[in-house]
């Protein structure tokens, strides 16, 4: 039975991943930038794994490039503008700290941003369009919100941004921001044909620290710095070998059950809302078009004093209006731009399941959820 | 018997460190932003990490700050000057790629820079000095040489910055990559009155993908962008805690026994050197102030060539011209900074030990030197 409901937040590490993780430490401890033997034989299994994952995710290899995590990922596609003439931004107001925080900095450096409201949680496809400008350089919609578990139209979306360009502008970077919907909802990111994307290993029983970069020309971008060259230029520092292993190990088993594990993580989501509906809690994650993952609701009580009440009963989720101890008020911010009221978004819970996630363990839940009732 | 001599580049995780990681793993599987009883568990967990690597530097707790390596410590400070007005930039000519990238980028932003020569592996501080101006802002020398082993006098260089700082001059920050360093010379940041300075793991058998950043006024320094608020806005990013585990781990054991092992790897050293000048070698690496865990030089054939043959043999070392495959020619650049001549430079060769560096292994090394002997 786990009790543990933050899996948005971070999910443990599988055994299959841990295996990788030290089998490959030991067996390729070198450096892959090495020219000698063990060197090579490191920057081989560097490349195995790399095509290995390009192969789960239908890409090609050339298209992606190892960070320490979606926060880095993303970094390097923000701060790659800033040589760049300044231009437009635009992203989506419930993007992620990791993302929205660049706005302050690129603002500074004289860029234009707007921020999508996405009421409903779902960005709209003419309020992008109202926005793009022939200075517009970067559109960023992530593929699903980590607050509701909302599925953007990400397809939608790039096409809007696919005719704007036909139309005789110049080109706009479509970025989406998938650490939410890695392994969790029917992702096909060539088939999206959007520019980049940020991805995370630790939200699917991978290692922490370490993530990965989608790029779909890559010839067509430059990182802010360089670094030491590794990664092809696009990422600097020793390449995390066996961390990247255990990444590819989480992400084969998520996506080897992929469909069988939705579907029985549909059927847990779907017994977690309709007890919060017949306790009469407002749910912010939408019905149709969200991530089976996650639950968000306006709890009976301001969302930490909530948290502390189920985790005192060893129950762990997320406190929906704080989202963290660093980010004060973030997950507030994203619900109002979802159009919710303050005083709801106050007393907001975010359940986040995990293919680990057992129907014993939410019926537990929901006995806490019910026993404290209206508080 | 060790075989391997290119632990400059990297070396194998050590058993404590890799227990670490695991343990850590499984007991603190949370996020430490999450506000929930495991989150909470786990916060604490990192912060007892960062006192005790703390405790280990002699430094106060609250100037480390967590990434992902050197590589990223040393961006959080570059990248943190696009913050500013332009000013001048100085670094040495001799420092890594990681740090000499930077300065096409903020050239690119109106940045003056001057690179310091290092004649004999060593920056002169009259150099320095003449290079000093009022819109000086950041002075970056790294404190051993991953090339040559060298140990630059960072304190006279910080003396001599603090000295023109006194003559009414606004604040420069004077940054020191310590990656050689740490574990390997005696090392005393909060002695030295250095403001910042760069860490890996991975170098001292430590896990990849850890490292950590050092800020002696952590309260004047304001990342480009802090992300999701992780280590105090500084670092954003879920936090590796298994990986700063095995990080703190590492370094306890390299430094609980840090004077033994430097007598140990210095004996090494010397035998090293004395079979390369008795073969007749231009040694690279100065006789005094410098790391006994690096010896680099002029191998009678080229570089790449050299170290192939030694890698047929079951020997790893470094290329010392290219220093990686993903920066031809990094090495001959620094060495010629250094006042080789680059027909020797091509010829460099590096050799680097670490602690598990035995003896029996370093005399199959000079019997596969001395059985090359003149190519």
């Amino acid at each position: 039975m786990d009790l543990y409901f933050d899996n948005a937040a971070t999910t443990r590490l599988s055994e299959a991943a841990l295996k990788a993780y030290i089998d490959t430490e030991r067996e390729f401890f070198a450096n892959p930038s090495s020219i000698h033997r063990e060197g090579m034989k490191a920057h081989k299994e560097l490349e195995r794994l790399r095509g290995s994952m390009a192969s789960l995710l239908s890409v090609p290899s050339s298209s992606l490039f190892f960070t320490s995590g979606a926060t880095e990922s993303i970094a390097a596609v923000f701060s790659s503008l800033l040589m760049q003439d300044p231009g437009k931004v635009i992203i989506s107001a419930i993007e992620h700290e990791a993302v929205s925080s660049w706005l302050r900095v690129l603002e500074a450096h004289g860029w234009k941003t707007a921020r999508l409201k996405a009421k409903g949680g779902f960005v709209r496809r003419e309020d992008l369009e109202a926005e793009l400008t022939p200075d517009t350089k970067l559109v960023a919609i992530m593929a699903v919100n980590n607050v509701t578990g909302a599925i953007e139209d990400i397809k939608g979306l790039e096409e809007a941004v696919r005719e704007y360009e036909a139309r005789g502008r110049r080109r706009i970077f479509f970025f989406s921001d998938s650490v939410q919907a890695l392994g969790k909802i029917p992702y096909d990111i060539a088939g999206l044909g959007i520019d980049g994307a940020s991805f995370s290993a630790h939200k699917i029983n991978g290692p922490r620290g370490i993530g990965m970069l989608y790029l779909r020309r890559p010839e067509a971008f430059s990182a802010l710095s360089s670094a030491g060259g590794q990664e092809r230029g696009k990422r600097g520092g020793t390449e995390n070998l066996p961390a990247i292993a255990g990444f590819d190990a989480a992400l084969g088993e998520w996506l080897s059950r992929a469909e069988d594990n939705r579907k029985r993580i549909q059927t847990l989501s779907l017994k977690i809302r309709h007890t919060l509906e017949q306790l009469g809690f407002q749910l912010f994650s939408p019905e149709d078009h969200a991530s089976p993952y996650i639950i968000s609701f306006a709890s009976p009580l301001p969302s930490e004093v909530y948290t502390r009440m189920l985790s005192d009963k060893g129950i762990a989720v997320s406190s929906g209006s704080a989202c963290s101890n660093n980010s004060k008020g973030e997950g507030e911010r994203i619900l109002l731009a979802m159009g919710f009221r303050s005083e709801a978004a106050r007393r907001a819970v975010r359940i986040s399941l995990s293919n680990g996630s057992d129907e014993e363990g939410v019926d537990a839940l929901l006995k806490a959820i019910k026993e404290i009732g209206n508080g």
